[in-house]
């Protein structure tokens, strides 16, 4: 169990339910943001990096939806069901349209092969996690 | 015009059609990440702060998600129209959540009035920029 | 006065003295970030883009530094005085360098030519709020 | 190896030494994220919350500065050394406090327990980040 796992254990209003799929989709979202941060760099370091340049770009965003949908999620307690599920949303259609395009390229860039896997590890951390909470179903208790 | 908007004009992707919907939006979605950040810290140093949980938290929510969202607009080139579209809607969602609670306070708390009007503010651009963008069509013509 | 004045305004803990330079700092971070966020996204358009390879970079570093910058001034209550001086003082370093690399593609890029003028702005707003609160004085009042 | 680790390998900049320091600090920068934003929470989440005002703000504070330093660290290709080394000082900083806050609540909330732990490890490794890096060096080879 890592710390954060027992971070989230000590919460006042830890999820009661699906402790485990809020947990891995967390992690899932914070590794995605860092290996597409890297990712971007690295396409930018590349020599012909004006071949990366949709590469860089659909990175940066999906860095930028990875970090507020992990924050979200951090924030246990009371959250608003709507916008979990819309920035979940966000997020699946960030990691897939980020692995799509690092699928262009990872027979030439190592980098693009690792975080199109990390992408698709998120986006279907974010899908079960939805999968989770029912639509209409609360997505947590309110307390 | 600010330094801001003629930023945006000299990008070389730049909107070539519905500029003024995205320099608006962008602004909004900034000004929005500000006014919560600004309102969930002055909810924490309330007397009763433990009235105003919720609203604390649905204000740090917000300024993610639209900080997250400005970020996504600024990247004019080539956008995802997919991820465009997502990302408006978590982040209508998330001004219309935050709005919402901040109205519960804002006879005791000026502070939640005025981010409530910034998040409204926020909502319309938000929706301006998508009614701008039919579904279906590209969000912005790709290069 | 905009929204965001009247906001720190209406904070039960509100910066007693340096009221304006305070606002004023704030506002400059937040315009940084998406003046740098835009200049990158525009270097990363252009035909040559792998000549403004670090520029992307900077602007990056620079854009996320502002962005916390701003968010850590615009927590009025209580600020941790060391935390507030070294993170202006990174601050200060992240416009600092990015102007300087602006600078140097400024003559035919006019995005780097005003976000080097916007970096140097925030630059002398974070000055000012340091040379505000004398060193070894406390940030502002402890409540 | 992590797939993080195995994406820095795979960076066309990688740092030919101290790599190890390097994939150690930006993965504790992004736990600190985590376990700040968690912790925040928790304490907003508290019934006596009101006590735990400056520890939630420190958190959000130290959360901020954890995410902007990782993403600098991420970052890999010519950095500039000046605004590693006061990015890494500010995040030192950031750390320590928030450390310091969170052990005067840690004999009730195990989070603040945790957390502080985070803390310690990512201050520590910012530290051996600098320490590796003398000053007067340049941060990492220019390329």
């Amino acid at each position: 169990m890592t710390s954060l796992d027992r971070l989230l254990e000590t919460h006042p209003q830890k999820p009661t339910t699906n402790f485990d799929a809020v947990a891995a989709c967390l992690s899932a979202c914070f590794e995605c943001e860092q290996a597409c941060t890297i990712c971007a760099d690295a396409c930018i370091g590349e020599a012909h990096s004006d071949m990366l340049r949709q590469c860089i770009r659909i990175c940066l965003d999906c860095a930028d939806v990875c970090a507020t949908t992990g924050r979200l999620i951090a924030r246990q307690a009371q959250p608003d069901e709507k916008l979990w599920r819309t920035a979940l949303e966000a997020c699946v259609q960030a990691c897939r349209s980020c692995a799509a395009e690092c699928a262009r390229h990872e027979s030439r860039h190592e980098h693009c092969r690792i975080c199109r896997e990390v992408c698709e590890r998120c986006e279907r951390a974010c899908m079960e996690l939805m999968a989770a909470y029912p639509s209409g179903a609360s997505a947590a208790p309110r307390h």
